[in-house]
């Protein structure tokens, strides 16, 4: 195990900005150790009062559309147009299996890796969904904290997790190719509907025209969907991250967003409903682990499950069983 | 409180096709008295062997797009034309406060009330989404042992109820207004990806025109979204439910979905994913009913909430103090 430090350590090294202990407190939030944890809560609660003064922003796109160059030219934008100091974070239930897909190999953003106003982490592995979801959202604070002032959360297009990022961040990105027909196979049904904008990627060379037709063809379909909370329209835009072009626009279009926000309190009020989804989340998550990791229910569950899968026993009657057993 | 009887009596005269009894059980279904839900699971468990036969259908669209008159018009044409027997549904959370607004008032689909072939039952009042989400769940299974081999689940187009609706049904079909403007505002975002068909209403008199353009536009829409899980792809059609019209095309939409989804056994899977949905819904809702009712739980929650919202503490830090007190 590695060393550990004093809470106060871990509080006055990351106010510096000292990029080590910010790895290390990371560390001690991804800990399956109780000791470990406690420690980590400790450290986020008092950092609590210097959190919160970043823009989060979710970027998702299935493999394929050119998320990492996308985010590598994007950040690098962002810390030379707009000052911003940059951290990247990720959420990806695959790496459980794959030991870190996204993110895992750095040098896919070289460029990034080694500027001093960038941060990378990939995504913790080993871990459900839940528990990657609620490191990734504690390491948002421990940036902010840190003086990072746009967090960058990467996630795969294809599951769960987008549902997980859209309840951490400020704004959702969602990357798309040219084209509008098999490209989308990837895409799961419902993250449309959650992005605030679109930015259609590879609109270079040969690529343009077909996606300025995907753009126009976009911006059609969402004028069909049901306004958002916020009363932001979602907006459509072409970029090419090896022409380094549309940048500005989409930066445009997230500065227009939060202007819109900003003003009309959507934005604070959004940042309060999703501490207060957090809350019940990990209350969830609490009771949820203390259940299934109870001797007699793990021993029943097997069956159980079979049965209700089955149709041989109702999912209440099963669930009231068990439920008896705690 | 109404007499009950022995488990045997509401079991054969479920078997029986008979509605008093079969109302009576579904009563037990909903009572919050522990003897009750004892008793409600039994029989349940022992009708398992005779449910799973119906076909699920779930209805959604916002008020004022007409949607009791299509489920009236729509039930006589299954009772009619398919030689249904049909029970009609709800779930609805907003009658948690108006006592029931959605089939809380019977007059409002007469010729189906009084039709031997139909059965109507209001959303239980009282009771949280998910509370209500189970009692319907639990309900279906009933009205399937009792003969009823069309199961139509309504819900209005506005909340969370209708993920709740999606997870119970085999297909889910959205009503929805010609015009594509401000119609939407009330439906939620999210809702037009889990349809398996929309129905423009109202196609009658000068709407006609209306109507086929907006289904030629939503069409077109769909196209844009990312496939269905089954294979399927969403249709769009018209109707009017006073002209007795486009019926017989979303029936042959319906049967045409069955046919190709039992055909590649998506129908099987989903009832079987379905029914460990409910259960892993059950064990949640049980466990978080312990824990939210808990007397210091109770006491130090307002507080905690506060403060998560607020931004003074961490959600998480919040959860595991307040997890430590179970």
């Amino acid at each position: 195990m590695a060393k550990r430090f004093h809470k106060e350590k871990y509080i006055e090294g990351i106010m510096a900005g000292d990029r080590v202990m910010l790895s290390r407190a990371i560390t001690l939030v991804e800990s399956r150790l109780a000791s470990d944890q406690e420690l980590a809560q400790q450290v986020i609660d008092q950092l609590l009062p210097y959190t919160g003064n970043s823009l989060r922003i979710g970027i998702t796109g299935v493999p394929g559309v050119g998320k990492s160059t996308f985010i590598e030219t994007f950040g690098n934008y962002l810390i030379n147009h707009q000052g911003k100091k940059i951290a990247v974070l990720a959420i990806d239930p695959t790496s459980q299996r794959s030991g870190g897909s996204i993110l895992g190999d750095k040098t896919r953003m070289d460029s990034l890796a080694t500027n001093p106003q960038a941060f990378i982490r990939p995504s913790p592995a080993g871990k459900s969904l839940g528990g990657v979801a609620r490191n990734t959202r504690e390491t948002i604070l421990l940036c902010e904290a840190a003086g990072f002032d746009a967090i960058i959360v990467e996630t795969v297009g294809v599951g769960q997790s987008e549902t997980a990022v859209h309840a951490m961040v400020d704004f959702f990105l969602l990357l798309m190719l040219a084209g509008a027909g098999d490209e989308l196979q990837g895409i799961k049904r419902g993250i449309m509907e959650m992005a605030d904008a679109i930015a259609i990627t590879k609109a270079d060379g040969a690529n343009v025209h077909k996606a300025k037709a995907a753009r126009a063809e976009y911006q059609n379909a969402l004028h069909l969907y049901p306004p958002t909370a916020s009363g932001w329209i979602p907006k459509v835009s072409v970029c090419s991250a090896i022409q380094d072009a549309g940048l500005d626009t989409i930066w445009q279009t997230i500065a227009a967003y939060l202007d819109q926000t900003q003003h009309n309190g959507f934005f604070e009020k959004k940042r309060k409903q999703q501490n207060l989804l957090w809350l019940h989340e990990a209350i969830r998550q609490g009771l949820e682990e203390k259940f299934y990791t109870h001797p007699q229910v793990k021993s029943l569950l097997p069956d159980f499950t079979e049965q209700v899968k089955e149709g041989q026993k109702s999912a209440f009657a099963a669930a009231s069983e068990l439920l008896r057993l705690i």
